[in-house]
């Protein structure tokens, strides 16, 4: 099959590079005229613009656009609704919310034009891996386009098959589903990325408090200096919280246990964002998902103004003066 | 009434003077004795060391220990066990553990000691407005001891009564009940403090979000440049986060409205500890309480181990290079 | 003055009693007629409906809307905006999200009609009281409006004066502050009951681990039946934690210390929601204002989908079978 | 080698029948003589009582205790204690608090005994996949004890190597390591739990919010009736979230994606606990697993009395009538 795809970062040049070694053509541009050259050498058609990318295509054209959610995604599709034809299809493979699928969806139908969205989880490890994806849209246009959905995904692989299920592999076991109308493969990807901040904050909170076990604040006899790549590698084996992020603490531990390497300012993207607000707007409690969104709000501040009314407070009532940091 | 006090920093020496203006006597001790020259010098029987303040009382004794909680409460409890006789009365007015309470009680009522802890709350303003009193231990000491305790408690004052209250002011109303037997008094005023870090860090929260309403971040047309100062004070009047925390909110602000003067980082105290301690044991849900309280442990610390964690696996998974502080 | 009242439920009819109490004309509309004419006796002007209300007030004209937030507001001022002429002001007085009053201001800006937004603390008890009242809109509408506010504000009172501030009583010290420009009232109001929020749950939290501390689960020599009411009373004098929220915790303590009149079904409402939605957009961490919202969130439901995963991984991992409620 | 064990539940019986087919022989106990004698005919040597087990046992013996924790451990090891002589050793294998491991291991060296704490993870999957050990105790005896442990822990699998390891597999990539001196192998596995709560709630949160984007309170075009098994499966091929605790998931998905069979009480264990105490004790904010265990304390009940007090606060205040659940 065919694929226009428009932005060529690290995920689309990636996602154009399993499609072709799985016998698909892709089509490609960026405005980063380099990145296309290189595509090509690798055996892409090459764009000049976002015209000649649908110029090149045959109809119904399908053009996959990986490009930061926002401005860049936004402003892209809106000039290809104007190029392209009835029946033809953009897929928006970034990170988008939700809302702004649903409402792109209902304008480009008055278009006739289709619109997908694609929740993608698989970092830097897609190309080999494979990407595991959630997409939203027409049942139609999935099975259309379902070819390359199977090119793209890992595939069975071998992991032991779910309890329960029978028969031939499905989509889901090959590692990507339709999740339901547009905006629904973005949403299962934002709380995917929610569940994945509450993990990532459970193994650090946990790593902290055997990291500092070893205080000289704690009695002599009650400190353990525990080897935490140690345990981060005993724990991949048989234990409940083996996980791919345990696998990751596990590499990082055993070059830098300190971890010296990093000041611990951690960024977060929209997904971490909305996942919260969708929960408040579905009256429903997140805790931990909102806690390790808290924390890294934190981590990227050496105090807030809060702490200092804390301490005004506790000067005011009590007379207490601040031990410094 | 006659009372032994036992160390004479700020609480100590306060104790020992409301209750001199209360026409009580009061004979001090601390191992400061530039203390005790000064209490003695305001009216207060000195004594030389431990022996001589039990020796200048009358029987049956009460004394009042007002220490650091720890070892410092603990031998001179200890040390006041062998010097009291039968019938005496040893009252720990600090912050002592509400366990180690029950323990001493039943020690010492073996040699028919009388036990009383009292949870004080009054900060640096308890000598003029009077201490809040919540106090553990048997109901016929408390009741030797009441005129004490009357002496000291902030009565009855100018706060409207409570709906459905009637007929003569009790002792609660006069600010000091008897919570029930030994470690009561100081179970109870823990709790009050665990309320006070919920009660501070939700104005703290609040007062961060109006502050950073003002950030370059958002979007120009949607940042308000409040003032904070102006937003306590009218807080005060009407509305329902009105209370004393609120009113050295107000006091801190009028002066120093970026509250440059702290770098906030901000100590916490045991109360806060066992309370979430107590929680846990108790099984009670404290998501607001624990929370303050992480919050307090947060704002002493640049960055944690956990978060440079967050920050290793974020760059295991997806190249994620962290943006420095 | 004149005001025009638009919505006479308990808090627009207070409105325009106290506004009478104060010497004040109010031409006042509701679509219920009898509380209009209920008011008509008490001595406003009767509308019959809102072209009515416009006919009989002079200009500039200043209307209260004071409905609920959403579709009844909105539309009303939809309609207000067609009847009233240049300089006239809008005041939306109920709980609207502060993103719709920036676009509100804007598009009446366009017909110079000047919008206001007041965020109004002061429950049932503003009529006595006074309301407090935090304002966004033009300076120069502000000025005008000032006699209105004035007289709904709650004034000095017997309140102490906040430590640093001299002279005359400024507006803030009477009740109601010009927080800044449209939408910066209502902000202010919303963060105001996110702190509520906060504070409530601090309380909640607190009492629970008292009241649980008799548990038949602990250990019997450390069990305390405690006197909650008691409690409560005792922290109104002298205590760090002493607020009006304490108060009203006592009065409901008195007559029912088990608290049995009520479910524990806790509703919430929009400010708070918008409170966390305001600190993910900031990226603050407000740990303690958003566990209170989510244990209101809990506390409507008998048990979450959440739960039963929990127990049905704890099945799948250990075998373990759940002990009913 | 020969190894006594005392519990013959599920933990201890498959250990001693994994150690049986590694070529080891068991000696076993338990107060249910059928269990006995179940493990007996599985080959293992019978024994009547404690005293008769240490008298079929070798010097040095080593008797591995997997009981539960807290008194029936406890008195067991005292009168093992009585039973053995110097250089023997006593295991404890079950979920013991650390301290308590720390004070055995000091009682026991007075008389030349020797105490080993292993934290175990496994579940009923043990006994095939092996067990995950976390080993507290003397270095030598950790040694001389080798050939049980590597027997009985995992082995390194068809698991991918951690990057940076290399040469032969050393025991943490077999499944058990030696943490440190005694206690600590339970506080790690005490860590390892506290992990598992907050990745387990993570999920569980995240899923309660894919489920309630069906809600009949959102609007109808932002509602999605989403399959939560397929969701849970494709997210086990190739996202950052696969882990064991999703594989569970979605094995309880495919038979019962609406949990119908589970009422949601999730009980929880010492562990989880004492791991906020353990964080609480060290000063480290972990609001993640602090959270994850406060949902399971709110899950086990109806409503909370910190529920009802917000209710009556709300009713004072802004005169509030509940809405029933």
């Amino acid at each position: 099959m065919q694929l226009g795809i428009v932005g060529l970062g690290r995920m689309g040049g990636n996602i154009s590079r399993r499609l072709m070694r799985g016998g698909h053509q892709t089509v490609v541009w960026d405005r980063d005229q380099s990145s296309v050259a290189k595509l090509g050498e690798e055996g892409a058609v090459k764009a000049a613009d976002l015209a000649d990318l649908v110029r090149q295509m045959d109809a119904p054209r399908a053009v996959w656009v990986m490009l930061p959610a926002g401005a860049p995604t936004e402003d892209t599709i809106q000039q290809l609704a104007d190029l392209l034809e009835p029946d033809d299809v953009i897929i928006d493979g970034g990170n988008t919310f939700y809302k702004d699928d649903i409402r792109r969806a209902k304008a480009l139908a008055e278009r006739q034009i289709h619109y997908v969205d694609v929740g993608t989880s698989g970092g830097v490890w897609g190309l080999d891996r494979g990407f595991c994806m959630m997409i939203g849209g027409e049942a139609k246009i999935f099975e259309r386009l379902d070819p390359l959905f199977a090119c793209l995904a890992p595939g069975v692989g071998d992991i032991p098959r779910t309890k329960g299920r029978e028969g031939e592999h499905n989509n889901a076991e090959n590692g990507y589903i339709h999740a339901g109308p547009a905006g629904s493969g973005h949403f299962v990807k934002m709380i995917h990325n929610g569940i994945e901040y509450g993990m990532m904050q459970a193994f650090a909170e946990g790593f902290d408090i055997l990291k500092t076990k070893n205080s000289t604040a704690l009695p002599e006899d009650q400190r353990f200096d525990l080897n935490l790549a140690e345990i981060a590698e005993v724990w991949r084996r048989g234990s409940v919280v083996s996980s791919w992020l345990l696998d990751l603490t596990a590499d990082a531990l055993v070059g830098d246990p300190a971890l010296d390497g990093y000041s611990g300012s951690v960024s977060d993207s929209g997904e971490g964002r909305w996942t919260i607000d969708a929960a408040v707007e579905q009256a429903v409690p997140v805790p931990v998902l909102a806690g390790s969104l808290f924390a890294r709000f934190r981590s990227r501040q050496e105090s807030t103004y809060g702490d200092k009314l804390l301490s005004a407070m506790r000067f005011g009532f009590g007379g207490h003066i601040e031990v410094p940091k």
